[in-house]
């Protein structure tokens, strides 16, 4: 009997039908029977007669599974329509899907701990061929377990070339509505430096190109193999091919494709839009849609979410499972990542928090030391964040959009992070209570109590663990307020020259002497 | 005729009773007329039977006056209870108090402008003669234009020892509130780091200390004609002689009679108190009493604030001139300068923004580049901001505190950021319109029309002179979105190196190079 991992892709293809529009016109579906699940998955038609089905098991043991559907002409024979597999445990790096735990966190399916460190490459998919191995190779030996981007392609500052296949076939306009064509003329958003081009609104957008997807499952499965959750944006405003003015149908028809095409690729997170509120074809109606029916129709329910360019989307909905954000405020960004997780009590995913770079906009030139600055501050407070990269360049390939190769200074400094964080007891950490001037991250499992009001000291270590960082700040010495019947290594982090320095076991009251450079921390952990 | 210059003091000194407390139990006034005021001036006593009366004439021209009192006696020849002098015009660096001016601005009463660049000594004046005059020579060679300072002695870290003189005379606490002694001991704050002290309470609280006094009339002169703004803390929370401890009547009786001593001075700012909100022995209450009696016994009207650490005062309040503002936000400090303007309709002065250097906490560890930047972000904005030291020093000798020398790197680039705020036409600089990432500033005189909505190109310089500020941003190149009818000279600012380089004229939109550095500014002029 065939076998694959607990959590890989069992595939089923079949041939069928390929009158009419097979995309829409016909159903395939596969109930499949394990002793602890019992999943009925759509398939998905890919081109020239094929359709396949895929599914990932979520426990091990010997599958059984039947085919049904009005995809075939002809019955085919019924040992053809059924069959079975074993689902063996999973390898080494393979934890399962990343689900949300403990309300405001991530975990991965089989309880290993889940920190995103993302990075964001909208369009790399769509890149040469030469210039998407790059990009991968570049992400095996980066700290990046996350990355972000687009099925659509991209047209904006630095993303002008057409993409290397469409996501819809080409066509007439089957599919658009055309009283968005207009409202998109009239208040679509045009960006300083973004050229103008004529729409190229020849597709038929009821019919899935499958020549794109296909390339795609590629890529898909290259991220998960490496460790890489595929953040994929369903939805995104810098379109010049009608991909954001196609009707309800085209769209709803659009979404079940992709989920059923990527459902069983334990790496998909589902980013139902990058910017949504930059798209002015689209109501709260059209979004809360699209959410439920990715909601209904993904049977592993992949993680869901929505991101904002301005004002964040009502991340208390109960489709989307965890904050994706960008900064709203211009000064303080992942320094707010507790207010979001109390609001909405869920994951907090600082997707954008502005690029490492030299670019003209505000959004993509901030130096190494800044990024990093917002990740501690965000990763502190428990939350996960989003790297990207817009150095410019003269042959227009910048990582933020294309991949390539990383020029910043920030990605070494972000896997000193992760390393740090993997430390920590239990696994994770969360916000504790500092002084006015420090963030302060304790271990999420020990017990934390909060002292009262402004009355120092008030940064006691009462968790065991803490790790007390101060940004900007260059003191030359800290005083720290241990508990005098307790012993404490202290060690000095400098987080931009990545060292870890032992500064001793101390208790009670202690003035520990600092380098007086920026963007160091204090790590405080208990010794019996 | 005895002449002074307009703006200066006319003193005159009388014997009187010295039997009693002649603080509180004798009065002496004095009424001068001139051709454009009248004014009635409440004199002091100076120790050893010496009254004072000190006049600040506000016009030129010739000026009568008759003293009255019970402070002597038996009556005086009446000759020697009146008298005469001329006020002439005032000399090249006497350009009279500070006012409000166009609800948000400060302005000199000659109608010369003013924008504050401040600096912090808050005990300087109570340190060895020798330091302070090290202070002075320093405070000759910098930029700053306004100083913050106590009258009463200050503890704190690095605050431990006694003051050169007391503001009271020795006693048995007379005049102390002996329930506030209570109050301050269950509630007064004590801060991280701040040595333990019993208290000396050995003071009469209703006896002011000409000694003591006597010495800062010297200073308050040598700063003025320095050009320096005397921004005089009147209380402050950092006590441990009894300072915060005094009854009603000896309070009122102090601000009496400082406001009678220094009055006079042209360049005396009345702060009501540093961190108002940690002394706990007074209440709003208090403040209202202490800020309307200075209100209504200065016959000069000088400038009168209240400074906070963690609520703002009610800025609103009529006694108050200006806001004296300490940021309250971690993050976020001069950039809410336009909040504050917009909210209370007074000129906003940032006087703490965190110190440049390298203390242990996070009001005093910031980078020379952090502090001016902060200051760039305020002073676009039409505020004003202040500047401190504190890097820590063998001798414990922090300019924050103690004056002495500059070891920060700051000092020249608020100079040079002073003077391009000169240089704008009509004088003064008011927040204008930017794209989401930039602070501008505009020509506050000047046409301004605002655009609507998100829609680039929005950073057109409609004002004719316009300073947009990048901050931590370091884009290596920049749009610029110039009228195409109009010629514009571009200057690239380099707001640490101190440097303006020309970047040619321009007219409709263009693209100028940058260098992909931070803190950098674009100045745009209009040329004919």
């Amino acid at each position: 009997m065939q076998t694959i991992e607990r959590w890989d892709i069992f595939e089923i293809s079949l041939h069928g039908r390929s009158d009419g529009n097979p995309f829409t016109d016909y159903t395939v579906t596969a109930t499949f029977q394990g002793e602890n699940e019992e999943k009925t998955i759509e398939g998905f038609y890919d081109g020239e007669g094929i359709y396949r089905i895929r599914f990932m098991p979520s426990f091990e043991g010997i599958y059984h599974y039947r085919i049904e559907g009005t995809f075939q002409n002809e019955l085919t024979e019924r040992e053809q329509l059924t069959g079975s597999f074993t689902a063996v445990p999973a390898g080494e790096n393979n934890h399962g899907p990343v689900r949300v735990a403990d309300q405001v966190r991530l975990r991965y399916e089989d309880g290993s701990c889940y920190y995103s460190i993302g990075t964001t490459c909208y369009a790399w998919a769509n890149q040469t061929l030469e210039l998407q191995e790059q990009t991968l190779e570049t992400l095996k030996n980066s700290p990046f377990n996350k990355i972000r981007f687009c099925f659509f392609p991209k047209f904006y500052l630095y993303n002008t070339k057409e993409p290397l296949t469409h996501p819809f076939e080409h066509g007439h306009g089957e599919g658009l509505n055309p009283s968005l064509i207009e409202i998109n003329q009239k208040k679509q958003i045009h960006f300083p430096g973004m050229p103008h081009a004529e729409p190229n609104l020849d597709f038929n957008y009821m019919r899935p190109n499958p020549a794109h997807f296909r390339r795609y499952d590629e890529r898909i499965r290259q991220l998960r193999d490496m460790g890489i959750e595929a953040d994929i944006i369903l939805m995104h405003p810098y379109d010049r091919w009608g991909n954001i003015l196609m009707d309800a149908a085209s769209c709803d028809n659009y979404l079940r494709y992709v989920v059923a095409r990527y459902g069983a690729y334990r790496n998909v997170w589902w980013s139902l839009a990058n910017e949504y509120d930059l798209i002015r074809t689209k109501s709260v109606a059209d979004w809360e849609r699209y959410g439920e029916l990715v909601q209904e129709k993904d049977p592993y329910q992949h993680l869901r979410s929505i991101h904002n360019c301005g004002d964040f989307y009502d991340h208390s909905r109960p489709w989307i499972t965890h904050c994706s954000l960008q900064r709203t405020d211009f000064y303080r960004t992942t320094e707010d990542t507790g207010i979001y997780m109390e609001k909405y009590r869920k994951p907090v995913v600082w997707d954008e928090i502005c690029y490492e770079g030299n670019l003209e906009l505000g959004w993509g030139n901030i130096t190494g030391q800044e990024l990093v600055r917002r990740f501690w501050e965000g990763m502190l407070r428990g939350g996960h964040c989003g790297h990207g990269e817009t150095f410019l360049a003269e042959n227009e390939i910048l990582w933020w959009s294309h991949g390539g190769l990383l020029k910043g200074e920030s990605t070494p400094r972000l896997r000193f992070l992760l390393d740090i964080l993997k430390e920590v007891p239990g696994g994770y950490i969360k916000e504790g209570q500092g002084i006015f001037d420090e963030t302060v991250g304790i271990a999420a499992n020990q017990k934390y109590e909060k002292t009262e009001g402004f009355q120092p000291p008030s940064a006691i270590p009462t968790s065991g663990y803490e790790i007390h960082y101060l940004g900007i700040m260059q003191p030359a010495c800290r005083d720290l307020y241990l508990p005098e019947d307790r012993h404490f290594q202290v060690d000095i982090i400098d987080t931009w020259e990545m060292t870890i320095t032992d500064a001793g076991v101390h208790s009670g009251i202690t003035k520990i002497k600092m380098p007086g450079r920026q963007y160091m921390a204090i790590r405080i952990i208990e010794v019996s």
